[in-house]
């Protein structure tokens, strides 16, 4: 596995893999990884001659109050597992090669950042586009693979690659679960026992709302109330939004007759954790 | 000469060129070519092994009220005029195909923009920027042409490279004129011979100014007090603005030591015309 720091050796690798005609599969991370990256990893070694993965905390995509200063961190670990994951290149850039002094550019998705986490956490996806616009032309991926357990920046990243004409194709791939439900994230270390238990109330009301659609519940708003009553019953929990929206426009829907996805924050203790389901179906990104 | 009207088929063809290690040369244009563009395309015909014009005038860079329906074309004539040039691929991408219907993703940049025509044209900067990434994602050019004419657009676009990390390098090419100074424009045609008169004034304001900075006056404010007067005493004519400033950051320059920009925006009846010229040397783009 190679290490890259700088931009300009990473450009100049991709340059080389397109030179003699290998595709490329790219994974970009904030690192801590878990068995959610490690899918997304053996997903792309699969699909391409060869898989780079990135580890950048973005300064640029958390809030003021946000957890940037503590987000998890464990460099010696990341590189030990993308080793192990068969990955060719680790990227790893230094923020102030990302962002120098007189950095002023920015890309930003309108309508499908409006609601939902583009609400309750402003200028979070246009930092998200950015760095990932960013990466994608230093690394020149034929695919790009995220979890879909961040659904919304897979829709935002996939409508960026559509409105820029950026050359790949985005792939989304199944949230990877614990084995009680609860889906990964780098986030759940943060999360004390007893705020692990009411964690659970997230996936559980997902998967409810899941059976009841199946077996007939089309109307989102009895869905939902359901959802609402279950997470905010836990101790320490705060739902900051649970909806149900079109797939690609992320716009509510109603009455559920063609697949939708409900979405869903919540606040448990200090942590704000996301999950999401398909109801009615799932669509371009089978199980 | 190719005609190429489809965003996948240029991308594809561009992509052909990389795989045979071709290089690119690009010029970007809202057409009705004048002397102005075709130096920019013989310049780009000199440098790389393939020579990529697009002809689009971008709805998105034009505010309410400006002169997009009315912008002057002519594409017969300028595809007669590609042709002698030794273009390669004239580019001719519909507006649907640019801007479908969902499209609502924009590149910023935020700086640079801020005063000069950024502060008259609202959303101009942001209109520029955007087509012009997507422009470079479709025909990934080594080298993209621009005239130094639209000084405050070149340092934006370079500003969007560097900060994006696009693989290409922005070149800027010299200010074509008339023999009586005028810099030539498309819309230069919109001009009655009295208002051709009075557009004069702006670059004989500028050939003075940098003859004063010549022969010592590098106080800012008393090469531009004459600027203004000059201008402003026109028939038909209203000064938009005139400033010396920093030829990388645009900002405004009180005393000039350094090689600095002196750069003027004016209306002359209802057409807008810009002009520039380099005070104190002649930095990265010799005449």
């Amino acid at each position: 596995m190679e290490y890259l720091t700088s931009p300009q050796e990473m450009q100049y690798w991709a340059n080389e893999q397109r030179r003699v005609g290998r595709t490329v599969a790219f994974v970009p991370t904030m690192g801590y990884f878990h068995q959610g990256h490690l899918k997304l990893m053996e997903y792309g070694r699969s699909r391409a001659d060869r898989l780079v993965v990135s580890l950048f905390v973005n300064p640029l995509q958390f809030g003021p109050g946000e957890d940037f200063a503590r987000y998890p961190r464990d460099e010696k670990r990341d590189q030990a597992l993308a080793q192990m994951a068969g990955v060719d290149v680790l990227f790893l850039p230094a923020p102030e090669d990302l962002y120098p002094v007189h950095f002023q550019t920015y890309v930003t998705v309108e309508k499908v950042t409006q609601g939902l986490c583009g609400a309750s956490r402003p200028g979070h996806f246009r930092g998200v586009a950015t760095v990932v616009a960013k990466l994608f032309n230093l690394v020149k991926p034929h695919w790009a693979i995220f979890g879909l357990k961040d659904y919304q920046q897979y829709v935002v990243i996939r409508q960026m690659v559509r409105d820029l004409n950026l050359d790949l194709e985005v792939v989304g791939r199944p949230t990877i679960r614990e084995n009680d439900g609860l889906a990964m994230s780098s986030r759940n270390v943060y999360l004390s026992p007893q705020e692990r238990g009411s964690a659970l109330s997230l996936s559980a009301a997902l998967k409810t709302a899941q059976e009841r659609c199946r077996a007939g519940e089309h109307r989102a708003a009895i869905l939902l109330d359901e959802v609402v009553r279950r997470i905010s019953g836990q101790p320490d929990t705060r739902l900051d939004y649970a909806r149900i929206v079109d797939p690609e426009t992320l716009e509510g829907v109603e009455f559920i007759k063609d697949p939708a996805v409900l979405i869903l924050a919540a606040w448990v203790g200090k942590t704000r954790l996301i999950d999401n389901g398909f109801l009615g179906g799932y669509p371009d990104c089978p199980a």
